[in-house]
């Protein structure tokens, strides 16, 4: 799912983005919740019309913004309360204030709203990520100690599943899913998936992973908790990834994925390739008349734009680099899907790092 | 002609702009010469391929652009030198210089290279304008200085104008067009017409126009310059403008034009419609479910679009609001110049501010 936060994936019309082969969005409930509001939304006939998307869209709880973006005031069993990013004004975020921002909007699939600590220990993490934990905005705490805030942060995050599944207003057209936490801690990710899919729900996430972590690490998780997960319910792992985080992860059973990768890199002069990332402002391709990507029949290359012209644009802060990017990015995600639906369907995994080199790459 | 300053009509792919009924676009010698440097365009193979338009183009000599937009360091009868707006390197601009320039850069039409002093009195000018007029710095020049000086550019533009003419390598594919200056002094506009339609070339522009002047004040000097042009050759005016300058101009014999107004408009909320302007960042389209024009069959209201997602994205900063407000603003452009030719066929010129209420506007 290429990432539509605001309601529009960055620089690109919604043909341009059904042109790269996505058949589903994403959408963030936190900032629609903020501008235009849910309300406004909802007044205006749902996401899909506002935006003039009619295929599915999923919109994020809010849950993790909330967490990650805000200035946070206080947090307790009902909820948070945090200043907005527009006026500063103080919100009330809960499970159920969320499901009604997320039935407002009306997509496809909604999320669960669920405690968001950090997965990583207080001392790895910058001071950003920092500002997930709350508790430990002094970095003293101990592992046991953050192993407490994240058992306490699971059993949280079930009761506001219950909460939110009660507070679902549209179950006929909106599937609500669950999300496990428990960070990178094998016993707390059994216990979260224990809890969360005991609630009957039309499909289940792996939250809190791609949050700071190795490639490796992220692997080891995802391993051991999709195959936790109902096989027969979509699994969906949030946040994730480069090319071989998603290999690997549908080699654990997960069948969907969001990232901003695509989008936020491609507006970065950074080019997703079959065999590797390139930077499209580096000098060496000031006199480069080959496309973005040999053989590529996304938009931007099929239509000829050759690097040189990339760069000058990247060079040059023009709009349209960032669109003729981000299609390209997007359609390289959707192509490598598409490569691994037919890894599956002919059981040819291993001939996956000949046609995607990049999965080679250490 | 929609503008595409440094090689892209701002947020727009060469798709996008084609359907907008765009035939034609303008190109800046100014801008591609110092980046990514008309040598490299045509090492290139040009700009068409550059920027993959296949279509005509027409490139701006820089002259405009070097006395309006960059720190002048002196300025004789060879020609200008400058300071670099990417680097503040020295560059200078000579007639032989920009010809060389557009030969490199290969548009289908080139524009001389001119002396271009403020046809507005200094007095009249705002500092960025002022600028423009060199010896007028200090706003002292009387009004017979003034036209002393412009006679002194007439005459400096004439002999440019052979030098560039002398100049151009490419003449088997490239149209050279001379520029007549004078200001908004007929007798200046008369002596220019005569210098420059004695040199025999394939069309002829107006410049030093819509430079701060009243539309009466701007279709006054046009009315009287046009029908000084030979008929017989395309008669192009540069940088207008609104709906009822452009046409005035045609009703005055202009054939071409060129204007940033729907793009630069374009990307600060500012829609043309038939009936006139709208401010799409203005609140009152908040729940306004319309789309930007009623009728409208350009790409962002045919995709149905609407004023209230159009101000969500102007107020979130997002790239696509310039996008698709540019592509209804040049679509409007072109389809009121649809509606002049169909005026001119049919002689109903009396029935276009009908169609175009814009036109009755004052």
């Amino acid at each position: 799912m290429p990432v539509g936060t605001r309601g529009t994936v960055k620089g690109l019309t919604p043909a341009q983005v059904r042109a790269t082969g996505s058949d589903i969005i994403l959408n963030n409930a936190f900032h629609l919740m903020l501008r235009p509001t849910d309300v406004r939304i909802a007044e205006l006939g749902g996401v899909h019309k506002f935006m003039q998307w009619s295929r599915p869209i999923l919109t994020d709880s809010g849950g993790y913004q909330a967490w990650s973006m805000a200035d946070i005031n206080t947090i307790d069993e009902n909820g948070v309360i945090f200043k907005s990013i527009i006026d500063g004004s103080k919100i009330q975020m809960t499970p159920e204030r969320s499901i009604e921002i997320q039935n407002n909007l009306g997509a496809d699939i909604i999320m669960a709203f669920d405690d968001c600590p950090s997965s990583v220990e207080p001392q790895k993490q910058n001071l950003t990520r920092r500002r997930h934990a709350l508790t430990t905005r002094d970095g003293s705490m101990t592992e046991a100690q953050h192993k407490n805030r994240l058992l306490q942060s699971l059993d949280r995050t079930t009761r506001w599943l219950e909460r939110c599944d009660d507070a679902h207003q549209r179950k006929d057209t909106q599937s609500l899913f669950g999300i496990v936490q428990g960070g990178i801690d094998f016993d707390l990710r059994a216990r979260s998936v224990e809890q969360v899919c005991n609630i009957d729900l039309p499909g289940y996430a792996i939250g809190g992973v791609a949050v700071g972590e190795t490639p490796e690490k992220i692997a080891e998780v995802v391993k051991f908790t999709a195959k936790l997960l109902p096989e027969e319910k979509p699994r969906y792992l949030m946040g994730v990834g480069y090319e071989r985080d998603i290999v690997a992860a549908v080699a654990s059973g997960i069948d969907m994925f969001d990232c901003v990768l695509p989008t936020r890199n491609g507006r970065n002069a950074h080019a997703f390739t079959r065999k590797g990332p390139l930077n499209l402002r580096n000098a060496c391709y000031s006199d480069d008349l080959g496309v973005i990507e040999d053989g590529c029949t996304c938009a931007s290359c099929a239509a000829g734009n050759t690097r040189a012209y990339l760069r000058h644009l990247f060079k040059s802060k023009e709009m349209l680099a960032g669109t003729l990017l981000s299609i390209h990015n997007i359609h390289h995600f959707q192509s490598l899907m598409i490569d691994i639906r037919l890894a599956i369907e002919d059981n040819s995994w291993s001939a996956l790092p000949e046609r995607w080199p990049v999965l080679a790459i250490t």
